[in-house]
């Protein structure tokens, strides 16, 4: 059995270990800090940056196969091991075109895959007058900046309605805004013999209330046909990257693929991961093999599982309280113990199952875990599912 | 969270284990050697054997509740720490009535259950009079003669089918042998609470061919009605087991319920384990929460999650191979590294999921993991299981 490195000690990894030991697999992870979730159950945890490279070096030095779960390491320090005949997965020439959000868009372009129309917003000193000339070409505001490289859950990332809006002060690119009804995600598996497979079209449902609980719903409430373009579109995107990266024997991973679905009914390419992806959490409970699953089969060198929905399901992600408004100290008090409240409820209700990562910090919306629900039905799961969150909440032992 | 001390070291504690982490639950585990299936993956490993006073007084002194996924150890042992205060999960006075088969015997008569008709065989000096008149009293050859404690997997149990019949040297009972048509399994879980819950029943299915490996299919290949008497009857002996050890707190835990289909379409109770049971493991891959799931809930003092079957499946326990006549040398050689042949072409079959113990040496026919594979419907289910399970060969690396 191959030996593991995972760079990144967050949920994905932890996740990914959860599901190792059926293998016999042996996880070491890089990781900023430890305890960390990924770290608490590794096999053995490298403490350093993820763009370290003399910590990547050393994780590569005791592992036959180098991964990541976040794609914000060193590409750098990945080509140096593939240079050094380690396996790298995916390869740093696909990391290399993801982290470019620029890069990534050129791609959907020539492969002729739909995608907003962009403008890249370049030169240190002309950035306002780029961003105007840039906007004007895309038809006018409104537009959504984003920053080239570096943007996490939504950070990097903003809507500009006028020239009076504050614009991101780094090398970015912006997109006409996309009148979209819903946004859809697509997780798709490629492994090194070139063989694909995609789960079902979810969609995103955000919650109207306060909670800025996102949720997934699996599948996305949409006719089958509109299902099945997001996911041939889905795996033509992974295609597209492993053909552009050939070189580097294509793209091998676990891929998330999100997308627009617009009012018109066309899906559009948002960005896409290469790593596990929060809206394919629900394949735990509800798929033969999930996603962390076929993470293990890729890294393994094993053939990909199922990905057939067995049941309906919506996932939430448990995210730490604002600390706006709340009474007591603030939620993110260092070393204080994390509450989990209402867990005997949420777990009474049918079919419902919980994930807590086993962060020790509360940070304002910081995901500390999620919960499925499945049902006979999306509406079914998803009232579960809602009843289950609505039921829990997260507070440092000190913040009653 | 509470913690959890499990005594045992096995793969029972090992796949408890592997669904842990989403509970952030930890879990220390006592084993008689280290590393063992469920020492690699626990938090910490106590070496010492399971009857080890000492050592299960030590684990008890480090968690908050105590379990086992083997029903040999010291009943003793755990009544001293229920005493000092601690949580045994399920109880010592359970325990102490599984461990006696003639007082499990005795309790399903009391209840009104039906058993196969048996009779103590006891006195030390008068054990073959004593075997030959309570065979007369059963009816005759051919017995089931069973010791009264210590039995596992097959070992502690002879058919004697005449007084010629090598018979065990040990307090026993025997018991009429029942002529049935299949053995039948139901995994019932019991909450602190006394809410109960029971699997769908599946049967045992026994390979004609050589290689020895018993398989459980899911549901039983049996009429509704069939399937709902078994599914009664196992909870009837839970709940037996409960009001016979209610100073204790009643019957908690998980329970693998086994039993007898007769030929005239009656069902008999076999036995009944206090853990998590071999006939449970498809609850993994196809049902909403697993036997291990439900395990760790009940630990934690969680509500019992779903026992729905999601899809059909077939679980095939992947075993050593015996020794005779095999080339090489013997397969039990220590050190050997263990290969697991054929993981690749069992994988690529649909719908198929493996799981390895990671037990470091081969004794013949000694359980090194299993497969689950799951259909649209139960044949679809088998024969992907045994086409996978086919595939498989487990040996030494100098055993070729």
């Amino acid at each position: 059995v191959r030996k593991i490195g995972i760079i990144g000690g967050g949920q994905l990894g932890r996740m990914t270990i959860e599901e190792a030991g059926k293998y016999g697999a042996q996880i070491t992870v890089l990781a900023p800090e430890w305890p960390c979730p990924a770290g608490d159950l590794a096999e053995a945890t490298i403490l350093g940056k993820l763009t370290d490279r003399e910590a990547i070096l050393e994780l590569g030095s005791v592992v036959d196969v180098v991964s990541y779960e976040i794609e914000h390491v060193s590409v750098e320090a990945l080509r140096e091991l593939e240079t050094g005949g380690k396996l790298v997965v995916p390869s740093s020439a696909v990391l290399a075109l993801i982290q470019d959000k620029a890069a990534q868009k050129r791609l959907w372009d020539a492969a002729g895959l739909p995608t907003a129309a962009w403008r890249l917003v370049e030169g240190e000193e002309t950035r306002r007058p780029a961003l105007e000339e840039a906007v004007a070409s895309l038809g006018g505001w409104p537009v959504v900046q984003k920053a080239r490289r570096g943007g996490y859950d939504g950070q990097g990332v903003r809507v500009l309605t006028g020239p009076s809006s504050g614009f991101l002060e780094a090398a970015s690119l912006v997109e006409a805004k996309v009148d979209f009804t819903k946004e859809l995600a697509v997780v798709v598996l490629r492994d090194a013999l070139g063989h694909t497979a995609a789960y079902p079209c979810v969609e995103m449902v955000f919650d109207p209330r306060a909670r800025l609980c996102d949720s997934v719903l699996a599948p996305a409430d949409e006719p089958a046909s509109v299902l099945a373009r997001a996911e041939a579109l889905a795996l033509a995107c992974v295609d597209a990257l492993g053909a552009a990266a050939a070189g580097a024997a294509g793209a091998v991973g676990v891929f998330g693929v999100e997308m627009f679905l617009t009012s018109t009914g066309e899906i559009l390419i948002n960005e896409v991961a290469p790593r596990p992806h929060n809206s394919g959490h629900f394949t735990i409970e509800a798929c033969v093999s999930s996603q962390f699953d076929q993470y293990l089969r890729i890294l393994l060198g094993l053939p990909l599982g199922s990905t057939e929905l067995l049941s309906p399901a919506m996932m939430v992600n448990l995210v730490a309280p604002a600390e706006e408004g709340r009474p007591g100290p603030p939620a993110a008090a260092p070393g204080g113990e994390l509450m989990y409240e209402g867990l005997e409820k949420a777990l009474a209700l049918p079919s419902v199952a919980i994930h807590i990562y086993g962060k020790r910090e509360l940070r304002p919306f910081r995901k500390m875990g999620h919960l499925t629900a499945l049902g006979k039905t999306a509406a079914e799961a998803r009232e579960r599912a809602e009843a289950a969150a609505a039921a829990i909440r997260i507070r440092t032992a000190e913040n009653r």
